[in-house]
């Protein structure tokens, strides 16, 4: 294989694979790049066995076709560091991949591109379109929410649902619950899958947040694909039951108050610098004579906040984890919100006042003494 | 104590004196931050023992006069994020600290200020003036060289030595020599001390890198002060006989090189990109032709660079670890420098072409093979 190309076109496709090589691995060429250099064009492909990414053909010229794939990091930090923007890449016969750029030249150890993993083939039988930015940011805005530990390995993922003329994006660890839906430009079959969270967080790096373009989608039992200009995407879907989250969203409460979202924010936020340990001291909620009074109390001292809020119902004390409501109350762009409350044993719902593309749903901390 | 102040003021003078709180230690009070506010004014300090920090009197209105020391950390954090620059601070008779703020108040548990550890004394005998900028960059194009392991105790500072006119800091770490020499505005007694590393690395931070301001020097047997218009630093000195340096600085060479800085650097950066352990991999140089040729040769592959240089003397082939080289070259701002060297089993010397107030002094690495 010989290539000519440049260090800006090389570096800015290698920064789109890199979200799919595998960081730790007893198979080293998931470890690596693949370039391949063929009648189509040149692209890199890298497959972590649960996300590959493929790049479209990137501007390069072709001297002679191969493949060949360097470990992804050192090829990475040489590309970086060429002196010169035009680059040549080629292989020898011992699978070494040949760097040349200026006056420098690398001779790196690489595997044959033949030994590289195949992207799972996903048949592209209906086709869902959404956007860079609304996929980004409803996987952004709800993501903290998956659960951590594997003990319900179903949990561990985000559902991606596509109903009527909806696509929703659930996430649930046990003690909480994020959605976010937006309306679909096309709809075909409803779909419901979970594709794993750490799979969705370099999905979402890759995205752009800048940019409108399209993205398709496409589902099988297996597999989503995400199809852009630029790249596509593959990623494995987890098996099992995904919990039924529309249960829990109940529209009746006995407290109800709107609050301007940043005060409440920073004063949970100051609330939780005296605290060392989240699930175990709860920060404090007082509703009444239309103020939310904050407070926490730990061995290192007490806070105290209060925020205006315009309240109706019945007065409330309840204690959360303030992570949790720090993680929504971030996630939300409105400058208002309403809170949804019906006990302190049960859980508040956070939702818009207007749109009705988010609901986050917390549960309480009992409170101690 | 009763003290009303403005976050802005406390955030400016926390920075600094945190410098020189302890972060892990067996005495908690070394973790506080001490606020005094007596007939002088308000002042903070903080002392770790090796080093004391305090600031002159800040902005802020005693309404009662007291001391106390909250845990830096979080007293930080918490005024950090006051909702309004307006802040009180208050101790109660149980040693709280009650910090008030719009509609937040915090209570946190402090120590007595008595308990504080006071400053060390240092006589003023004779004073030596530099400025922020001199002295803080002395230190950052040295600093590096000093020993990291233990093992040497008095080669983990740098000497710092007033001899005739000159200001000469030097560090050693048994492998390579650091030293940056200026001019002195005022000339007493010659002095030659050790000031630990750790210490002098804290007194860089704190100094600004715009301001041209003095900081004057005071030095007795076991203290060095620095003092500007805004705070005091005392740090301890290191007891011992540091490396008679100056024997090391030959001015004989067989061979000398004038090369361009940035692109020796770039080079060598790039000759590293696949060395793994820079101990055990030379970089190797080849001085010949009018030119450097750097070259590496690891588990991983091979790199080849060529720098032009002028070029005088001897032939040589020498290899360094290219870490010590890359520090030194980062060090040093001139755009063109001279290398001497002796032969390859010798130290080369890298200095100014102009300027003679800085010289690097690295050994070489024996080239295997």
């Amino acid at each position: 294989m010989i290539v000519n190309c440049t260090k800006d076109e090389l570096l800015l496709n290698i920064n789109i694979v890199s979200k799919a090589v595998a960081s730790k691995t007893t198979r080293p060429i998931l470890e690596c790049i693949l370039i391949t250099a063929d009648s189509d064009g040149v692209r890199l492909t890298a497959n972590n066995l649960e996300l590959a990414i493929e790049t479209g053909n990137i501007n390069a010229e072709i001297i002679e076709k191969g493949s060949v794939a360097p470990e992804a990091k050192m090829f990475m930090e040489i590309i970086r560091n060429l002196p010169e923007n035009k680059v040549s890449i080629e292989t020898d016969d011992k699978n070494s991949v040949i760097i040349k750029s200026g006056k420098s030249e690398f001779k790196i150890f690489a595997l044959p591109g033949k030994d590289f993993p195949e992207l799972p083939s996903v048949e592209k039988n209906f086709k869902y379109e959404t956007s860079h930015t609304t996929l980004k940011n409803m996987i952004k805005k709800t993501i903290f929410a998956a659960a951590v530990d594997e003990s319900r390995p179903i949990l561990t993922g985000e559902l991606l649902e596509i109903k009527e003329s909806y696509f929703n994006i659930v996430a649930i660890d046990g003690f909480r619950v994020a959605f976010r839906s937006e309306k679909m430009k096309n709809h075909n079959e409803n779909i419901s899958v979970v594709v794993p969270s750490k799979t969705l967080h370099e999905v979402s790096r890759i995205l752009s947040d800048k940019d409108d373009e399209a993205v398709f989608m496409y589902f099988t039992d297996n597999h989503a694909l995400f199809e852009t200009k630029d790249f596509t995407m593959v990623s494995r879907l987890l098996e099992g039951e995904f919990f039924k989250y529309e249960n829990s969203f109940i529209d009746e409460y006995n407290t109800a108050v709107e609050v301007n979202r940043q005060e409440l924010l920073s004063s949970i936020e100051r609330a939780t610098l005296i605290v060392k340990d989240m699930r175990k001291s709860p920060v404090e909620i007082s509703i009444k004579d239309k103020m939310m009074v904050i407070t926490s109390n730990t061995d290192v001292g007490t806070s105290y906040e209060e925020v205006y809020v315009e309240f109706e119902g019945d007065e409330l004390d309840i204690g959360f984890n303030p992570k949790y409501l720090i993680d929504a109350l971030k996630a939300i762009d409105d400058d208002k919100i309403r809170i949804h409350f019906m006990s302190n044993l049960s859980p508040c719902i956070i939702k818009g006042i207007e749109s009705d593309n988010y609901k986050y749903l917390i549960l309480p901390l009992r409170l101690v003494g």
